[in-house]
């Protein structure tokens, strides 16, 4: 059994916005001055090892675009908007950088990634000077963006402690016997939701002063970040090499608790529990276990599991949009962002 | 030849306003909501590793006691300057929490490291929410400190940048061929000025708006960096044991490039260059080594070429803060400050 994928075309959610922010972005980390911010230009997908400009992929930038269009959709200049879609891009990236360091991950987007081109050290302290600017952002901003800033600090501080919070139970789930899906979902909603539901909310409260608007794009946000890191996690054992640039099966031999390992353990009242623990606690996991870990999520009925909880996540976040009552082409907009994210296959 | 340490008692500047900044580090870190927090209070010396309260040497919190310093000295108010010196002390400690992981140091002040206790993914993350909290505690202060906030900000901002910056060249420095003095010099008025010089510039600016003191501090504080680190070195060489926690010559087995290995390096017209330079590129280096370093060391008078820099900029650092002409009092504790520094042992 393998996932189907629809391909649906790139939303302009993350169309419309991207130039401004981008341009943003390329200045704050145009400094010539440092020599670290080199390794900076190419984690971004704008200049090759060399510091040529490249014209390549660079992620979807899917947070910055959030935070943008909550902005815009509730009726907010969008200006405004962009040095927080900024710094939580940059924040984003930062946790990439680091994240690939720890999990030893050689490729993202199809590009080396920064250890692997420059070690762990420099990819770490590369990974910092990103999150020291994520934070700093707002001192360069002028001083309408400046009255957002004490609210807006708050929201992007919280995002990013939850955010490693959640990196780090993440981490100690890795050790655990056994997780139930309700510790899971809690920790995806740090690690992943946080900072995607502080890009929606963070925009909104830039763009309105409706408490009610607020709260449903804040509710919509946090659907948003589960149906987002489930789709991932789907990805992570059905995705195909060509479009995520991993393996099949990647996060079995990396032996990461996500949805689909924690749904298999623990379905048909735990009958192939004991075998899965026994093939998560070997050494190394070959062709061999991930086939036969495979073999028990199609009997257990995984995929549609997880498919499912993508579509209950997908629809309150669908819910809660509408009922903030926002104008049709906004609103159409993100439920075909919603769509996108739903089936996307990278 | 050894090092001949004087005893200075612990200078009044590094006991008069800990308690005051210590009292809001403890709060900052006393969330019981997210666990990693219980890593950084063991890492602050509070707790040990089961969480219970302990009473130990913490290290002697030189920047936040000289920014509470500078602001008392320049006759503010030093309520307004706890924030800024629990941010920087929480910088300060977020950076060594990382250099331990990268460097592989097993004791810090007597006590295991946090990655040799937890590992060295959860000591990332828990330096990782180190950093966080120290960029995000202005907006839990007072009007009264948020309207130093931007000017603060831009500081420890730029400060931080600059920290991470002189540890890259640090990096970069370790497998470079030869180093001169200038290039070394530039190297640590980045990895360790950049904080202690902020620290000073900080208490300073929240204290007084008068420009001239300022600008005397700050060259003070610039100076008070260099030597700060150049007795490191010192101490990375000929240190002892039981005084610094690390083994005599650590510097040399870790192949550092530090001050003494950069002045034997390029002595007597770089004599010895060539032996030093084998021995730095053996893949490890043994008791004959380090002792036949020593020698070296000790052949060109490395020992009193580096005290005689530590003077020099002991020196500098007490004549810029005696040019701004604050009361006898801060002057005295000022100077016995540099004292202190100019021939710690640990």
């Amino acid at each position: 059994m393998s996932d189907n994928y629809i391909t649906y075309p790139e939303p302009l959610i993350l169309l419309n916005y991207k130039a401004m922010f981008n341009s943003e972005l390329k200045s704050i980390l145009a400094d010539e001055h440092l020599s670290v911010y080199s390794l900076l230009r190419y984690c971004m997908g704008w200049e090759d090892i060399n510091g040529d400009k490249i014209s390549s992929s660079s992620g979807k930038r899917l947070r910055p675009s959030l935070c943008m269009f909550a902005c815009d959709a509730v009726g907010g200049d969008i200006q405004s908007a962009i040095y927080a879609s900024a710094s939580i891009e940059l924040i984003h990236n930062f946790s990439l950088i680091h994240d690939e360091v720890q999990d030893f991950d050689e490729i993202r987007h199809h590009r080396p990634t920064l250890w692997s081109l420059y070690g762990s050290q420099k990819a770490l302290l590369a990974g910092n000077i990103m999150h020291v600017i994520s934070h700093d952002i707002f001192r360069l901003s002028g001083d309408r963006e400046f009255y957002h800033f004490r609210p807006a600090s708050k929201l992007i501080g919280n995002a990013c402690l939850d955010m490693i919070e959640g990196q780090y139970l993440d981490i100690l789930y890795e050790n655990a016997q056994s997780i139930t899906i309700e510790q899971y979902l809690r920790m995806i909603s740090l690690k992943t939701g946080a900072l995607i539901r502080c890009s929606i909310n963070l925009g909104a409260l830039i763009g309105t002063t409706n408490r009610d608007i607020q709260n449903q794009l804040k509710i919509s946000g946090e659907s948003l970040g589960y149906a987002f890191q489930i789709r991932d996690d789907i990805l992570g054992i059905w995705g195909q090499e060509k479009t995520t640039g991993k393996p099949v099966g990647v996060d079995i031999i990396r032996k990461k608790k996500s949805l689909p390992i924690i749904h298999a353990m623990n379905a048909n009242h735990g009958k192939y529990s004991l075998e899965l623990r026994e093939i998560y606690q070997s050494e190394n996991i070959g062709d061999f276990q991930v086939n036969r870990v495979l073999e028990i999520m199609d009997n257990v009925g995984t995929l549609e599991f997880a498919r499912q909880m993508t579509k209950k996540y997908t629809k309150k976040a669908r819910v809660a949009f509408l009922n903030a009552r926002l104008n049709d082409v906004h609103t159409k907009n993100y439920i075909a962002l919603l769509q996108f994210l739903m089936n996307r296959d990278y």
